[in-house]
C-alpha cells in the first residue's frame, strides 16, 4: 500500500499513519518528496483491508499495490486452465459453443433445438429453467420442470447442459440436472449464491454484470474459488454504457485484459450484448479473433414466439450457417472450432 | 404498443403483425405515413409481452406506450403515500433521518452510536449485520449476532432498526430482528429475494443498483408489491459512471423523476455514494432541498478503525451539527426535520 | 510519480527505470516490498511528462502524485476568487443567477426576456447567437445579428450578457458584444478556443463536457488561465450516463469536489442537465444547497415555439416564483440571493 | 412523429396539439387507446423540428419516426460507397491500414516509419502535426513544420498521408499537405470545423467522440455531406465508460449497427481505444473479423521516448507480424489486406 500525504500534513499526522502500519505488523518505507510525503507499507497487504487510512487525517490517497485476487490469478496459476466437463475440454485450442434457447419452453422444442446445434457442432446445450424477469408480470421460467427437460434432452443428445441459478436453495436441484451452472449477470455481486457454488465442484459460468469493472468480475471468482472450486469459466456478454443502438455495448477489450489477469477461461455471448440476432454473426466472430475461448449463442427454432428474448435468436439455420463461419475464423487464429 | 414497419416492408409482413396482434386479442390502427408505416395496437398491452414484435420481418421498431409498473405507480395511487414504522411516518411533511454504523461490530459501539444520533434528532438506526464485500477476504458482518445487537440497541434506545438481508434463507431471522429491511444495490434484481420480502408485511428500502435505471427499479419495487407488500422506500446511492473524483454518482434528478412516477417514498444515501465523508453534508443538504423523505446516513464514533467504510462515516458531533443545519434547509423547503 | 514493476521484472529492467528518471533530472528511491518494487521518482513531475514509463518492460503501473493543474488549483490560491463584472461579484456570499432564452430569436422576445428576469432578480443575461445543434438542419442561431441584440437588451436593461462561443475566428465580435464568453459542453477541450478566450480578458464560463471528468475540466481551465486569463467560472450542466429517464445526469457532487480542488467559482446549469422544464426548480434548490456560486437557468416567454430546447425552458412566472423560493434555500445555507 | 397523450390530458389540451402540427402542414391521425391517446403526424418531419411538442400541456412523449440523417444513410443510397484516395479505394473488399506515429516528431524519425509500415503493406501514413492534448504543458505538436514533413514523406514513399485538424483557421494549410484529413474525438461535434471540411472536396476520417452515441456520430457526418462533400470515413476508437482496466471500452458493435446505417466505410482505432500496445493485435483481428472496411493504428520507431501516447504504439517488427496475422482474418471473412 501506497499512502500519499495531503501537501499540508502535520509530523503527527505523519507519524500517526506510520505508526497505525507498524501496528498492523508491516514495516515502513517513507519518502519526502518535493510536493508530497509518500509512505510505503511494505508486507502482507492483506492485513491492511481492514483499515480506511484515507479517514485518517493528512492522507490525501490511499493505493493499494497487491491485487486483491489470488487463486484466480495468473499471478497465482502461469499456466493457463483446461476445465473438464464430461470430457469436453473448455480453455484449450478448440474454441466451444455452447447454444440453444434463452428459456426451456417444452421438452419438445427443446430436444429439437438441442439435435439441431448438436448437428452444427455446438457442444453444450443451454437453457434457463429460473429466468431473472425486469417485469414480475413476465414467465420466469418452468423452474424445476424444466430442469428436468434439460436432463432429458441431455439423455438424448448427449450434449451437456447449462443453466441458470438464481437462489441458493436451488442449488440440490440444479446441481441434480446441470453440468454447468450458470450466474447470470444481474448476479454477478450475489456473494451468498457465489460462496454456494463454490461450495459444489460443479464448473461455473460466471457472468460479469452489467456494470461489473473486470477487477470486481475476478473477486466475484475468488468468491467461488476461495470455496474451493475453481472450475470457472468467465463470460463477458455486454456492459451498460450510454449508447442506445443496441441493449448494451459488447466489451471485447475484456478478453485480453483477462486472459493477462487470470489463467481461467473467457467466454462471449453476443446474444444477449446486441439483443438483435442480426449482429450476432459478426460479434461471434469478432469474439472468436480477439482471443475468446467460447461462445454462448441463443438459438430457438421460432423466434418470433419465444417466450423471452425472441429478437436475439438464431434460427438453427442462421446458426448452422454462423459455425461453418466461425471455423475459418478460428483457423485463421490459430484454433479449432 | 406502436410498430413502426421498415420502409421498405412489404404488404405481407405488415399483415403478419396485424395478425399477431389480433390473434392476442388486440385491435389494430394502421397509419400510413408518407415514410414509414405506423401500426397502433389497442387493448391490454401486457398481452403484448410474450411477443417479440422486433423479430418478425419488415419491423423496424416496436415501442411500448403503456407504463410496465402499476401497483407502485402515481398513476395507480394518485396520493403520495405514507408508510407507518412503529407510529413513525415516513414520507409525510416530516423528513425522516437513518442513522448508524456501517456494519454492526460489537454491541457496546452500536449502542452508543445509537444513543448518540438519537440525541442529535435521528429516528432510525441502520447498521448492516451481513454485509455485500467485494472480496471474500473481508469482514463479512456478525451475522445473527449483529441483528440481536440490532434488537437489544432497539429496546434500550427505542429507534426503530434497518438491516440488510442478502440472502433469502434469512428472512425468517431478519424480521425476527428487523423492522426496515434493506435490499443493498447489488441485490435490486435479485429477483427471488424481492419476492420474499414481498412474502411479508415489513417495510422495505429498495436501492437503486449501481447500472440500474429509475424504470428497472421501479419495476423492482413492483416485485415485492405483486405479493402484497406495498411498503416500500425507494434509496438512491450514486450509480456507476465514467467519473472517479468519487465512487459514485449520486442520481439528485433521481427524487423528482421517481415523485412523479410514484406514490412511494424517496430516500438518499449520500455515505455511499460518495465514499467521502466530508461530502456527506453538502450532499444531505441538497437531498432535502430536492424533495427527499428521508436520508440514510453512515455515523461511526471511531471511522479510522471501523471494519467497513471507514472513509465515508461522520462522527457523531459532525452528524450533530450537520442535522441542524439540515433543519433549516427543510423548512426552507417547506418540510420538517 | 510512482513506478511500480512487475513481480517477475528483471533487474535490468529496474536499473533501466532507474536510469530513465535519473536522465530526466529526478532523484529515484527504491522501495523492495514483498511482492513488488516500487520506485519513486522525486523532483519536477512535470519533466516524466513526455516519457512513458508503461511501455518500458517490466513496468506495471506508473502513477503521478503531483496534480496536472496549477493555476486553476486551491494549492495553488488558497483562498476563493471572487469576479468582478461589471461591478457584480461572482463567488462571493452572493448567488448569481444567469437567466434568459436558450437562443436569441427576436429582438423583441430577448428584450421582453430580460425585463422579466431582472425583475425577478437575475444578474445577467443569457442568449444564444451561435448554436451548436446536433443536426445540420436545425437553426444554427441568429450570428452576430443574435449578439447585437444582446448589447441592446445591456443597453436597455443593464444587465451584463452571457453568450456562447463556437469558433476561434468570432472571438473578436464575441468580445464585442458580450460580458462573460461561454464555452458549451461540446468545446471543453476544444483547446484552440480554450486558448484563444484565454488570451482576452474576459470572464469565461466553461461547461463541463459530457463526458468531461473532472480532472479534464481543470485542465481545460488550465488551458485558459496559461494564457494569463484567470476570470473562470465552472459550470456542470449534467454528464452522460446510461439513464434515460432524463436527458443527462446533473452531478451536483462536482461542486465540492471542485470547491476543493480549485479556487474558482462553480455554477449549475439544472435546464440542460434535464432537458425538463418542470425539473428545473428543485434542481435549482439542490444546487444551491450543495454550495455552487449560481445559476444558469433557461426562461422563455413562449417556450412552445421556443427555436430551441423549449422543452427546458420556464416560463418568467414560473422563474419568478423559483427566485422568490431559492432565496429562501440560500438562507438556509448562509448565502444571499 | 408520434405523440403520446397523458392519460388524465383533456379534449382541450389534444385540440391544441392537433392544431399545432396541422398549422406546420402535416396532416394527423388520432388512435384513441384503451389507456392513452396516441397522435400520428403524418408528412414531413422536418418541418415539426423546431416544435417542442414536450412543452405543450397534455403531452407525455413526442417521438420521431424518421431518422435525422439523410445523405449519409443507407436509405438514401442503398450501396456501400468506395472513396477513392490517389487510386487506393476506401469501403471495398480491400481492408487498408493506416499506420504511423501518433505525432509527428522529426523529419527522420516519420520518414523512417513511414518506411517501414509501407513495407509491412500499409497504404496510408498518419501523423499528427496539430496535437489535442488535455494538458496546456504538454507537447502540442510540430504545427506547419509537422505537415511539410508529412508531405515529404509522402514524396518519398508513395504513402497518401492523414493528419488531424483542430481549428478552422487551418483548412488551407492542412488542405495543402493532407489527403485525408482527421476530424479526432474531441472536435466530433465542433460543427464550425466539420462545415469547414464539407466545404472541401477532400476525404475526412470523422473519429466517434468518447461520449458519442452512433446517432450523433451520423448526424456529425450529415454536417460534412451537407457541404457537399460525402467522402466520409467514420472511425469508432473507443467510448468512455465505468471499465478503467483499458483507456476507454472499444465499441465493436458500432461497425455492423454504422453498416446498417449508413453506406459509408468504417474504420477502428485500436490504438487510442486501449491505450495499450499489447492489446492492439488482438482488437485488430476482432475488428477484421466484425467486418470494419480498415484499421488506424500507431506505429513509433521507439515508443518509449515517443513524445505522445508511447504506451499505445507498436514497434514496426510487432507491426509487420501483426499485418500478416490480420491477412489471414480477414481472408476467413471473405476480404483482403
Amino acid at each position: 500500500m501506497i499512502i500519499v500525504l495531503k501537501k499540508d500534513a502535520t509530523e503527527e499526522e505523519k507519524d500517526n499513519v506510520i505508526c497505525k502500519i507498524k501496528s498492523l505488523g508491516l514495516s515502513v518505507h517513507v519518502s519526502e518528496g518535493e510536493e508530497r510525503t509518500i509512505i510505503g507499507a511494505i508486507g502482507d497487504e492483506a492485513k491492511l483491508a481492514q483499515t480506511s487510512f484515507e479517514s485518517l487525517g493528512g492522507v490525501e490517497s490511499a493505493m493499494p499495490i497487491t491485487k486483491p485476487y489470488k487463486l484466480v490469478s495468473r499471478e497465482f496459476k502461469h499456466d493457463s486452465s483446461v476445465i473438464d466437463v464430461d470430457g469436453i475440454k473448455i480453455g484449450g485450442k478448440k474454441i466451444q459453443v455452447i447454444a440453444g434457447p434463452c428459456s426451456v419452453e417444452t421438452e419438445e422444442l427443446l430436444l429439437d433445438c438441442a439435435e439441431k446445434v448438436k448437428a452444427s457442432g455446438a457442444e453444450f446445450l443451454r437453457g434457463g429453467a429460473f429466468k431473472p424477469r425486469t417485469s414480475p408480470y413476465s414467465f420466469q421460467g418452468l423452474g424445476e420442470e424444466g430442469l428436468k427437460y434439460m436432463s432429458e434432452a441431455k439423455k438424448k443428445t448427449g450434449l451437456p447442459v447449462v443453466s441458470e441459478i438464481m437462489d441458493p436453495r436451488d442449488i440440490d436441484v440444479i446441481c441434480e440436472h446441470v453440468d454447468i451452472i450458470q450466474i447470470g449477470a444481474r448476479n454477478m455481486q450475489n456473494f451468498r449464491l457465489l460462496t454456494e457454488v463454490g461450495k459444489t465442484g460443479k464448473t461455473v459460468l460466471l457472468k460479469r454484470g452489467l456494470s461489473g469493472t473486470i477487477a470486481e468480475l475476478l473477486m466475484s471468482a475468488e468468491y467461488i474459488a476461495s470455496q474451493g472450486n475453481s472450475n470457472i469459466i468467465f463470460c463477458e456478454r455486454g456492459i451498460r454504457t450510454f449508447e442506445t443502438a443496441t441493449r448494451n455495448t459488447l466489451d471485447l477489450t475484456a478478453v485480453p485484459v483477462l486472459k493477462e489477469e487470470t489463467h481461467l477461461p473467457v467466454f462471449i455471448d453476443p446474444s444477449h450484448a446486441t439483443g438483435k440476432w442480426h449482429m450476432v454473426a459478426p460479434l461471434s466472430k469478432a469474439a472468436v479473433a480477439v482471443g475468446a475461448d467460447g461462445l454462448l449463442i441463443e438459438v430457438h427454432s421460432d423466434p418470433a414466439n419465444a417466450l423471452c428474448d425472441g429478437g436475439q435468436s438464431l434460427k438453427p439455420t442462421t446458426f448452422d450457417t454462423l459455425m461453418k463461419d466461425l471455423r475459418k475464423v478460428a483457423e485463421a487464429v490459430g484454433r479449432t472450432l
